[in-house]
């Protein structure tokens, strides 16, 4: 910081300002300290991690209550990464913080925490600008579309849909139908688990020559009960179900019993992301692909955690999510 | 903090040690530090204060995430307080600390907020006697049996029993059931809310001259499905069954109708704590004492925030969960 500061000719408090943003600079400013650092050898990381030499041993969880539900499955994300927190003897904090980064940028420039695991990512994350800009040390759950040098764990949304998608062609099934996200809710449009497992839906029907059938709908029980009355009146032909989001999933399994079928009789369901809690809650108990939140939320605090004690960094790792059987799928009807 | 270390005759680190119990001070110093706050008319919480002049406009809500389960009410309180926050220009962040108060001595030593909400009280709170002893401010979501001087808010249990039993009454139900928490699992065993509510139970089924018949079951759907069954074989003679927590009121729903049972027609069931998200899960849906969740979120936050800002405090306030009718009460066979 001094070497930089007296290199460039300004002071510390603006090679600070600078690099934790928390005060404009002039351009021709920043040019100079930029010139400095470059000279010396130093990346903005470098420097603005130095400068954060007051180490908490905190992290904080960064996650959009407010926009996302904060479901049983966020609560295992959560809790596996404040217990792996904890036994490398960090505390784990939750920021409910927006999805746009104002907040995260404010919490940030008091150097409350030594980094950063961000949760519900999106395909361009302005997030993830904040943290860089603020030098910030970060691991992703969850995956922007640019990934260079992002250091991230997600589920693997490919091998999850296919196995999926197996599981029911080889009881006999050729008429699915995917009740999806909502992504024309302008929280959701760039939201990658809803992108990446639509794309992976499109790309593995076709790949068994089957017709695709998608449906929008939101993460509530309603919306699921709403989405499956229309699914029975615009697709009778459907023999099963995938459904991704698991409030929804709840909901589609008690609008198809109110319309008078038969689970799996008439009809099977499978849950692409589910907790076998809310598993346990629809009867029948639900056949689900399970999320593999315990394992991500560990795996993505521990990447975090090494990069802060300066250890080797962990791969890039993506998990499938795996299937475990339940009472809601059956062989189609007269197989 | 000067005026305190002068006329003691210590340091001013010193003073800062024994208030923020950083660091072990002999009984003797501590004697004089405290005779000169009180010669000086200074409280313990007044020095601390200032001595926390760094203000964060950060307030924790401590949460034992571990040990009790983050489920959909838990998430209700937490954004309710984070929005309550965000309004008066505060934010919210989530501790995920244990009962004991260890870990919440360890955050709060790092000086990082302002106050702090405190959640899933007991009845004998250490975390109470941390917050005090590190002079942060605080509010409880909850009670303690010793309330002096506490800012709390929490459910009024009583009214919220006594309104439900009077509604099942009414309907013409005489033999209820009451399935409550464990309160011999040792997290549980001094939790105010089970011990409030089987007290008032208690209490309230005595007064209509009924007799009392109370199963303990944690908060899961497995539980509550095995206490159903227990229930059916022990206590057939029961027409309507109130319980305590809501994931085992999912199981308990689940588990009458494994057994045979029509639900309203053969057993009334009433939610006594519930959010209508978990209520719809149900099937039929259940009717239920709706948990003041949002209110007491955003009345905790307010009345830490209004004590932050030096306002008038707000006086304590108990709320009680409102009937919200679903379709599992009627009235009992025969009748």
């Amino acid at each position: 910081m001094k070497d930089v500061a007296q290199r460039a000719g300004v002071s510390i408090a603006t090679v600070s300002f600078l690099l934790n943003n928390t005060k404009p600079v002039t351009a021709a400013t920043r040019a100079r300290v930029e010139q400095a650092m470059a000279e010396l050898g130093y990346s903005r990381n470098m420097v603005a991690r130095a400068l954060a030499s007051r180490r908490t041993h905190i992290i904080a969880m960064a996650y959009p209550a407010l926009e996302h539900r904060f479901g049983m499955s966020t609560a295992e994300f959560f809790t596996s990464a404040a217990e792996a927190a904890r036994k490398e003897d960090y505390h784990l904090v939750l920021w409910p913080v927006g999805n746009d980064g104002v907040e995260l940028r404010e919490l940030l420039g008091q150097g409350l925490v030594d980094g950063v695991v961000l949760m519900e990512v999106q395909l361009d994350d302005p997030r993830v600008d904040v943290l860089q800009q603020a030098g910030t040390p970060f691991a992703l759950i969850g995956r922007t579309t640019e990934l260079e040098g992002l250091s991230h764990v997600d589920i693997d949304f490919d091998t999850t849909v296919e196995d999926a998608v197996k599981y029911l062609y080889d009881y006999g099934h050729r008429e699915l139908a995917l009740i999806s996200g909502d992504l024309d809710d302008p929280r959701f449009h760039a939201y990658g688990p809803w992108v990446r497992t639509e794309d992976a839906y499109r790309r593995v029907a076709a790949s068994y020559g089957m017709s695709v059938v998608i449906l929008p709908c939101s993460d509530t029980t309603q919306a699921g009960k709403a989405a499956a009355e229309r699914l029975l009146a615009e697709h009778p032909e459907t023999t099963a179900i995938l459904v991704l989001n698991e409030y929804a999933a709840l909901g589609v399994v008690s609008g198809l019993k109110r319309g008078g079928l038969d689970i799996p009789g008439d009809v099977s369901v499978l849950a692409l992301l589910m907790v076998p809690e809310n598993a346990a809650m629809a009867d029948p108990e639900l056949t689900m692909m399970r999320t593999p939140g315990p394992e991500l939320g560990q795996l993505g605090t521990e990447s975090l955690i090494r990069e802060l004690e300066g250890d080797d960094p962990l791969p890039p790792q993506l998990v499938a999510a795996k299937l475990l059987p339940g009472a809601t799928v059956a062989a189609p009807r007269g197989t």
